[in-house]
């Protein structure tokens, strides 16, 4: 009996949160209290972000053994903006190699304000997280073929990593986004003049990829799954598919965790110590490597550029869960370790 | 039968490295390769750290259930130097609360050169990993005792994260950074300025702690048990005494791993996403959160002033096992989880 | 008698160089020992300029009462390139005051490297003799009228001040300009994206109109008429003509003086203390504010950007004769004062 | 008849002012215009600057041919504070030659803020007008001899320059300058640090010797006639003393024009074209090179540092005088040409 007991306690703590019911719970308590909380503006440089419903509020999860839990707008679309350049970090790495893509761009902090135009000690953009790292990251994607097919490949990609959930694309976004662009303009001619290019690229082309990525839209259901296949080394926890390489996903993780909410991104990996990479429509991709992946959305940002009540969600959930990468569950500690 | 098997390997797999044997074995190998690198040179601004035998080469392991293995010369006193940064800034942590020693540093990389005099955009010094936030660190700590008493506490801790390992004081050493010190006096007086320091603070005796904890001695074999103190929570896994609080430990490791390794910190967060300490004398502190600390020490030094072999060491342990922080285990990894 | 020797002398010491021949034999051993020396490279971004002769030389000197002297290679036309923008800054000024110009560009030398991308203080490019200033500069320029008549304008001004003499364009130099131009679209987005231009500015024409003005062409002659004009208060010494107001000329030989000379302008002002602009074809303006105008011309550039030769003329002119700004003629003075 | 007329005319312009009565007539009204305004804060680091009564308005004049007027508060003596960075260079160079001196320090604007830490593109203060150039170039003077000799040295030649005028010494200065100098001594040990002070060069001697300096007295009066003996090439236009060399007063005017008002410096050079140092006390020492000196001294400061109505007397004088260094008199003029 003694031995059942022992061999069903290994099976249930096979599951990576062994009592999910109670850890949605938790969850659901996170999101009605941020439900009550107002703060923030959404993006107003393009008429599309600025008039989205500024109440939306979407908490996703999805573990990496597929169990899930969702509340509220978790099914509206909204575009990824700069959780893109998270993405088309770990695709292009995946494709071409770690070595191949940072002889683009670097893999450091910059130490500097996030919109800065400049390069690092060696020349490069500082990371792929941050524009100028960002759209040399889409001059190499696939740089070989036509737009079509390099958008066509991106967004599959994304696809099979959100588990064929859904993945759309607001041209509306794309085109605003390319008429306001003069800061782009200027770090894609930047970087050409640097010479930080492939060989016979096109900086139109590039940005208009980088624009068309940025434009892509996901639901905060799908997002928690991209988010989950990067807590799983890249093996999609529903579909089981493996969509990019372990290499790629430390890679992106590391980058995300030191560099992936703009300026913020010091205090983040102190304060919270998770990957994640937010976007100015307001999403925040969170990443728990090897337990799960979440999505929070709600469209107004902080002066910083963040959704207010994302980083806000992010710090409850920390207060509550031992998930910060350097939490540790022995000494005097408070904290769930779910 | 077959239950009592599972028993048996439910209880084997508690211990946090099973075949400790087989690991030993690795780490010995990259000792052996080690020993027959030359490069770096030895710090030499003072002659007690010029005079250093390079050839010197130690690795030490403890993990944070205790077991133990040493390869080389591991019992040789050397000065921690820089790492006492990482040392005081968790002791003031658990001493005051985070709260407050934030009040006098901050918590993020500094993006510049690691002796760049200048502020962050708080007023305070960037982090506690380089000599402003460290000096600050220093004029918090006991602040309102004698200098006396504060170096005994200060060592008293150490000695007690060392599980009463050897814990030194190299006075010559101590008299020779002072007499060196233009830096830090002009780092001194510019805190000083900007008002930095507590209330009532004297900046010669602060100056003159910060150069007796950077005249400490450790071995590489008590200082792998220092590591291995912070990987477990800060309950020293050798006497098992509670030295330093979750919080303190989770801070800590947070700015070890992104501020740790002067200007090489950004480059060895991606490569190796391990917190670590290093110091002039040539040693490194390396934490594997939850499993290990590890102290590698040599003296000859690379020109970002990190230990030549150190750097090599750290490379080839993450090449070969899965410590990297984001590293995964699901897809396609070929690495040891060991 | 006696009398008539003193208004002979009142009326020959009206001549601002009394002794002209004398002075044009200095400048022509000058010439001599230049001739001789080798040193530098045409510059080698366009084709245009890398296939000129090195090997020309030419020095032409004009009074601000007209007195001339020319040797080498005065009459060989070659592309004004950033000497336009002390050019545009004094037309602009004289066009629309300097309250107006001044909004779109600041008056201070900038402090760091002539080519980083950056705005002062108040948000503006930092003075009209850097690439950003110059832009904006040339935004401003007889905004509301069509290009052409924006580029006769510009052109016709400067034939004024030239007295007429010698203006051409080399449309080869222009297309090749506009064709490898990426750091001054990089520069004309960034301004773009701040706002810095006047409203409806297209950066197309503003960019077109920049690079124009940069492939007009002169001759050390003609080019040593506007120096005159600019040191003669705005009135072209040799046609009497008014080209451009009195506060007009202050402002730009104040800008002249302190940034006229790329990276080497602080050195400039310190060594030679003369109001200057260089271009990158070879040329440098050097005006000597009361009494001359001096061109010289020698394609081989130094590793800052200025004309090898030109440098060393002008230091063997300050050497010999008392040009200085802050030169004096009281105490123990060995320099000519001509 | 007409001949008796040319002679006289041309003795009576040998004085540099003809009309020097008008001259004075014009700045009278500018002081009682002066008189009239309320603006700025008295320096408060130090009780001694923050205790002068605030009304205090001198401006005094002292032409290179020794004609003189003085309005207000012209005998009251002041601290010269920073306008001794100033004498100090011009002593210094005439003592020990502009290429000694500069293997200390350099000769351009810093382009950052005036107290910033930090070294040029050679590893040298950036100029002597600054903190940082001013220390090094106190290490310099006189670095053999005893500290009470380089004292007395310095203010002796203090005295010559003010033709035996008053010079004073406040030593409750000296002592409460001595007491707030963090920041001077964070830059003294920065120096060190960096070698940039002669061999057996001692810290706190030069950061004495450069206190003391700072603490020296004079009055509008006496500080006008050592502007004037820098206007008239080195020679005391009253005593015909010989006091520095012509090589020294064109390098000290140089970087008084760039470097001499903290930093309005840029802005001071672009409007005033004059070359002028300002002290913190509340003079500027103005110099009209070949023509006058002036002193005006008002406590109050605006935020960059400067006499409030010290910078307004400049602007009403520059814009009544045509004495910006780069005003014409030819062309479209409406100033005085005095």
């Amino acid at each position: 009996r003694s031995c059942a007991l022992v061999l069903n306690k290994a099976l249930s703590s096979n599951l990576i949160i062994p009592d999910f019911q109670g850890f949605c719970g938790e969850i659901k308590k996170i999101y009605e209290d941020l439900k009550k909380v107002k703060g923030g503006k959404n993006a107003d440089y393009i008429p599309q972000l600025s008039r989205v419903n500024p109440n939306y509020l979407g908490v996703s999860v999805c573990t990496v053994d597929g169990q899930r839990c969702s509340f509220g707008d978790t099914d509206i679309p909204f575009c990824i903006q700069s959780c893109s350049k998270a993405l088309n970090y770990a695709i292009n790495v995946a494709e071409h190699g770690p070595g191949f893509v940072h002889k683009f761009l670097g893999k450091e902090p910059s130490g500097v304000g996030f919109n800065q135009i400049g390069l690092d000690k060696n020349g490069l953009p500082h990371n792929p997280m941050i524009n100028p790292g960002a759209i040399s990251c889409c001059s190499v994607l696939k740089k070989d073929e036509s737009l079509a097919d390099r958008f066509d490949y991106a967004t599959n990609e994304y696809k099979k990593m959100a588990g064929e959930e859904f993945i759309g694309f607001s041209n509306a976004t794309f085109l605003s986004e390319k008429s306001e662009a003069d800061r782009n303009f200027a770090i894609g001619y930047y970087l050409k003049e640097h010479n930080v290019f492939p060989e016979n690229c096109s900086l139109f082309e590039t940005l208009d990829l980088y624009f068309q990525l940025c434009s892509v839209e996901a639901t905060a259901d799908s997002a928690s799954v991209i988010s989950a296949t990067l807590a799983n080394g890249g093996v999609c926890p529903t579909t089981k598919e493996v969509c990019v390489t372990a290499d790629s996903v430390r890679n992106t993780l590391s980058l995300m965790y030191s560099c992936g909410m703009y300026d913020y991104s010091g205090e983040w990996a102190f304060e919270v110590g998770l990957p994640a990479k937010s976007g100015v429509a307001g999403s925040i991709f969170i990443v728990v490597p090897g337990v799960m992946g979440i999505c929070v959305w709600s469209p107004p940002l902080d002066e910083l550029g963040n959704s207010y009540r994302g980083i806000l969600f992010a710090k409850m959930l920390i207060k509550k869960f031992a998930f910060h990468q350097f939490d540790t569950v022995q000494g005097d500690v408070k904290k769930i370790d779910p």
